[in-house]
C-alpha cells in the first residue's frame, strides 16, 4: 500500500488505469458492487491494485488490504474477473470490533482493453456506464463479460474488447437505458436479466469524467483555491486576467494555466461538469467574465466578493440587456463558499472548494451531525 | 512576494515572527486595524514582510503588495511603528475598478521583542491581547506604545520590552478588562483613552495561540485529514491507536505522532482549543478514546461512522454509567463532517477539517449564498 494511498483522488485512480493501460501493466482494479448494512464506501468506489502491493484510493478503512491483496494477485494470475464477498460483521475474523458492520461485495478484475473505452469516454468528457456480469447461469456469459455504454446511448465500440468476453446485443438491448441513467447521474445499480440459458445478475456502474474547475484571476489568493482543488481531485484552468501572464509555473498544481481576454472563455473548456470561480478582483473583469460564465453550461459559477458588488454586477448587466434567469441565480453563489467564519485566504480557500463539491453533489454543506437519515442517498448504505 | 504567500496560514504568520525575534531579522509585521466599507480581511488580520519583499501571509487582495511593501521598509528603516490608510474607493488609484470598496487603516510595525510576549503566549497556550496605541495627542506615549495582557489579566512582564515604549500602567488599567475579553474571543477592538496630556487610542489585537487537531486512529484514511488540517494550519497530533507504531514518517504533515492506549490521552495536550478526531475504525479503541476525550475540555469531539454505531457507543457507556450530557451532545459530532455528498477519502476528510474549522468559529458551514446580512459578525467588514 502507498504510504498515502488514501489520499488518492478518484481522478488519479482512473489516470492509474488509463497509464496501466498504456505500458500493459497488470494492474487489478477492485470496485464494491453492493454493500449490505454499514460500509466505508458506495458502491462505485474503486481501488487500483499492482503485483506488487502498491494500492491507489481505498475501498475500506484499510481492514481489507491483505485479504483484496491475495484475491488481487489471484485475479492477475488467471486473467479472470471475480466477485468476492467480504463479510465485515464478524468481528472475529476482521479482529478488534471493527466499525463496518456491513458485507460488501467487490468486483476484482484485471485491467485489460475493456477499460479502454472507460478512458477514452472520460477524455471526450463522456459518462459511460461500465456493465459487468457478476452472477450468471449462461455459460456463454462468464463473470466479468462486459459492455461499455456511453450516456447518449451510443454503445461503444465493442469490437475493440479482445481481452474480455462482450455482452451479447440482447442483454445490452434490456439494460441500454439503465446504463444511460446512471452515466448521466454516476451512479451504480444491479440489473437481473434472463437469457434463454439462464438468468444473469449484472451491475451497472456509471462513471463520470472528472469535475472541472475554471478559475479566473491571477492575484494571490487563487493560489490555495487551486491548491486544494487539485488536492480532492478537480481539473483546475486558471484563467489570468486581463494583462496576466499565462504562465503553468504560476500555479504549479494547476492543470493549465491560460491568459484569455476575460469576455472570452471559449477555450477554458467549461461545461455541464465544470464549476467556474471568478475572483479577478477586478469589477469590470469580473463583470466580462460572469457575462461569459452566464453563456456557458456551467452548474455553478461563484463569485468572491460581498453581495452588494454582485448587485452592482448584476445592475450593470441588465443595463446592457442582460436579464438574470431563475436557473442563473440559483447557480450564481455570492457570497461564495460555505460558511466556515474564517476570513484567512487558505481557509477562504476550503470553504470555496468545499462549496464546490457539496454543489456538484447537490448538497448545501450542512453539518451532517444536524440531519435525521442515512448520509448517502444511493442504495441501502448508511455510513459513511 | 512568495509565490504561495497566500497559502500561509495564521499559524506559519506567527512561526515567521518567531524565527526572526529568534535570528534577529529585520522583518516588519502589517496588521489590519480597521476597516471602513468592505475589505477583503478583517481587523487582527496580518502579513509579515521581509526588507528583501518577500512576505508571509496576505492582508488585501494582493492590489497592495507594492505600496506596502515601501511602507514596511521605511518602517524598517526608522524602526518606528506607524499607522497607514489605505483607501481603495478610489479606483483610479489602485486602478481597474478593484472591488474592495473599503478604507483600510493598518498598522505596520517592526517585529522587535514587544513581539517575544505574543511568541510566549502562544508556546504556553495562552491567548493575549497586543495594545498598541495608533493615534496619541500624548507625547510621552507615541504611536507603537504597546502593552501585552493576557487572557487571564495578569499584564506580561513589561521589563523585557527594550525595544519599544511601554504603555503607562494608568492606561492599562482603564483598558484591561476590554484587552482579556479581545484575548478570550480572538477579537480586535479600538479604545479611546484621555491621559492627562490628551486623548490616545489604542488597538487591542486579541491573539490566541493555534487550534489544534487531536486524530486518534491510524489507518489510511487518516492521511488525507492530516494533510489538509495541517493545510490549514491546525497544530495535529495524531495518537495511533492500540499497536500502532508512533513514527513521524508515518504522518510526515503532522506535528506530532503518539502512542498511546486509547484510554489515556492525556500526553496529547487536549485543551479548549482542540478538536479531537476519532476514527480508529475500531469499536472498543473509539468508546475508550470518547471516554477520555470526554474527560477533556475538547469543545469539538468528531466520531467517524454511522450515527447508529454511534448509538452502541453511547449505551455502552451508559452501562459503564457514563452519562453524556447536553453539553457533551453539543460536542460530539457524529457523522462527522459537513454534508459535501461524497465518499472519497479525501473528500471526507475535507468535509471534516472543514466542519472543524466551522464549529471553531461558531459555524454550522451552510452555504454563505443562502445566508442574509454580512458574512463577518466582527465590527463593521461586510466583504470576504
Amino acid at each position: 500500500m502507498a504510504a498515502d494511498s488514501w489520499s488518492t483522488t478518484t481522478s488519479e485512480v482512473y489516470q492509474q488505469i488509463e497509464q496501466a493501460l498504456a505500458a500493459n501493466s497488470q494492474f487489478a482494479v477492485a470496485t464494491i458492487v453492493d454493500v449490505e448494512g454499514t460500509a466505508y464506501r458506495r458502491p462505485g468506489a474503486k481501488m487500483v491494485i499492482e503485483s506488487d502491493g502498491t494500492s491507489h484510493g481505498g475501498i475500506t478503512a484499510g481492514c481489507l488490504h491483505d485479504p483484496l491483496q491475495k484475491d488481487a494477485n489471484a485475479v492477475l494470475e488467471s486473467g479472470s474477473s471475480t466477485i468476492v464477498t467480504y463479510d465485515l460483521t464478524n468481528d472475529d475474523t476482521w479482529g478488534l470490533g471493527l466499525g463496518c458492520n456491513g458485507v460488501i461485495d467487490v468486483l476484482i478484475e484485471p485491467v485489460d482493453d475493456s477499460w479502454q473505452q472507460v478512458v477514452d469516454a472520460r477524455a471526450n468528457r463522456e459518462a459511460c456506464s461500465l456493465v459487468t456480469a457478476i452472477e450468471s447461469d449462461d455459460p456463454s456469459i462468464p463473470v466479468g463479460a462486459r459492455a461499455v455504454i456511453n450516456e447518449r446511448g451510443s454503445r461503444a465500440n465493442d469490437r475493440r474488447i479482445r481481452e474480455r468476453t462482450p455482452l451479447p446485443n440482447s442483454v445490452i438491448a434490456d439494460i441500454e437505458a439503465d446504463a444511460r441513467t446512471c452515466a448521466t447521474e454516476g451512479s451504480t445499480d444491479r440489473i437481473s436479466v434472463s437469457t434463454e440459458a439462464g438468468e444473469i445478475v449484472l451491475v451497472v456502474d456509471g462513471i463520470e469524467p472528472s469535475q472541472r474547475l475554471v478559475v479566473f484571476g491571477s492575484q494571490p489568493d487563487v493560489h490555495p483555491v487551486v491548491r486544494f482543488a487539485a488536492r480532492v481531485g478537480l481539473e483546475v484552468t486558471v484563467v489570468t486576467a486581463r494583462g496576466g501572464r499565462a504562465d503553468d509555473e504560476m500555479f504549479p498544481t494547476a492543470d493549465r494555466v491560460l491568459a484569455a481576454h476575460p469576455s472570452n472563455l471559449s477555450d477554458a473548456g467549461i461545461d455541464g461538469r465544470t464549476s467556474v470561480l471568478i475572483m479577478s478582483h477586478n469589477f469590470v473583469d469580473d463583470r466580462l467574465a460572469l457575462e461569459a460564465a452566464l453563456d456557458t453550461e456551467a452548474p455553478y459559477i461563484g463569485l468572491m466578493g460581498p453581495r452588494k458588488r454582485f448587485e452592482q454586477l448584476q445592475s450593470d448587466l441588465e443595463e446592457e440587456g442582460v436579464e438574470l434567469s431563475k436557473r442563473d441565480h440559483e447557480r450564481i453563489a455570492t457570497p461564495v463558499g460555505l460558511d466556515l467564519g474564517s476570513d484567512a485566504p487558505v481557509e477562504i480557500a476550503l470553504s470555496v472548494v468545499s462549496e464546490i463539491i457539496a454543489v456538484s453533489n447537490g448538497r448545501d454543506g450542512r453539518r451532517l451531525v444536524g440531519q435525521a437519515g442515512p448520509i448517502h442517498d444511493r442504495q441501502s448504505v448508511t455510513s459513511q
